[in-house]
């Protein structure tokens, strides 16, 4: 296919090179920063733009990969050109692009990017939504171009997807954070603790969470909870985060 | 050398594996409950007791791996045969055998470990400390026949990192199964996040966890929060948890 490519964050930037490698053309790259635009255009083989007013018709789809609240500003100045056109947000509905036209869907893929990591498309779920039937087989066939893990999902399910994701992926690395700072407050490495960080990750592949709890609260060892209260005595938000997700696991239900 | 495992949990069967692959003799296995004890001695080549008077003292080392509660109890019984003598808590000070005998130590395995999946020892950090410099230096010979992470830690580091460990790991798992949840009643498989959940600990294996901090909480994109507490509003526990947690990130420190 031939692919518009409107943005140059993170998201752009992975999906941009992943269906350039499964042999699609991309037209072009917009970024309001030619600079941005130029260099994600370089290594797909596009032409970079920073004005939407220069956007080449000669595409089969746009794909609008900016910050949520650009989304329907860019939707609006695409409309004219009548063409199918999807975001990648996963908090955003469906009904962004509809007001504008009902050529239109969602590709959100829901992985956590970053310019320092590689990462192997093909393994990112990608959740797709069409707006209607035909456009939602059209986006499947292009989504399996790229990704082995495509998922039809819903604007409500992905609503649900995306906050499930701050738990499974923001609040976890915030956690990882914490671990960090007490080690080193400490003299000692984060390295001693990424092995287990790891396996902690690898467990639940197969697994449950809940049939791989483990720690002093999921066992109500409350001597080592107080003891490790007392720990963090001199950081009443750390003793509050403590406290909560402790009653919060010794509450979980091991049955699932 | 000659190793005597006191438990059968998972702790002392990881590592007793570990020791026999190393090439070292497990002398005995020791569980209160003979089936348990027999199982880890018959995969080890050992012998198995129910009672800590049958103990050989034909042995070079006692590993006691058994839950905090008991350490104290069984270090006595163990005393009268004047053997090095280790636990494997991260809980747990070097005095509670120190009151025994001065030929102690700790051999901490920072991991979590389960029965459902074989892990590589040589990855394990194992922090040792020894109640001297000379057994420190015996003990951090015999964790690198089984470990390519020795580290040598002080009982009050060790406290430190059981708790880290906390954060690190225990409390991602917890959340990693509110994410489940969250999926489940949606009709939404778990499947679809176990690749973000894999992404976001590999991440932290080089970076630091400050640098890859992603989501509406490190943006402070209110907007998306507050849609996402509006989807949490039928639990009041997880609308404290995502506040909380979000809040801390906000005032996270981007520059570490």
């Amino acid at each position: 296919m031939r692919i518009t490519i409107i943005g140059s964050g993170n998201v752009a930037t992975h999906m941009a090179a992943a269906f350039k490698n499964a042999g699609h053309r991309i037209v072009q790259v917009y970024s309001p920063t030619m600079q941005n635009a130029a260099l994600l255009a370089y290594h797909v083989g596009a032409e970079a733009i920073d004005q939407l007013a220069d956007v080449n018709p000669e595409t089969d789809i746009f794909i609008i990969s900016v910050k949520d609240d650009a989304i329907i500003d860019v939707a609006r100045q695409l409309a004219p050109y009548n063409k199918l056109t999807v975001h990648t947000s996963g908090a955003t509905s469906i009904s962004a692009l509809e007001i504008f036209t009902a050529n239109c869907g969602v590709f959100y893929p829901l992985q956590t990017f970053s310019k320092i990591r590689e990462l192997n498309f093909l393994n990112v779920p990608l959740c797709i939504e069409g707006a209607d039937d035909d456009i939602t087989k059209q986006l499947q066939q292009l989504a399996q171009t790229i990704s082995n893990n495509v998922y039809r999902v819903s604007s409500d399910q992905r609503k649900i997807l995306h906050l499930a994701a701050v738990f499974a992926c923001n609040f976890p690395n915030y956690l990882y954070h914490v671990a960090e700072q007490l080690l080193n407050q400490n003299q000692l490495d984060f390295n001693i603790i990424r092995p287990l960080i790891d396996e902690t990750a690898q467990k639940v592949q197969q697994a449950s969470p809940v049939q791989v709890q483990t720690g002093p609260a999921i066992r109500n060892d409350e001597k080592t909870m107080q003891a490790h209260m007392q720990l963090l005595d001199n950081s009443a938000e750390l003793q509050a985060i403590y406290s909560m997700l402790s009653q919060a696991i010794i509450k979980m239900d091991k049955w699932g």
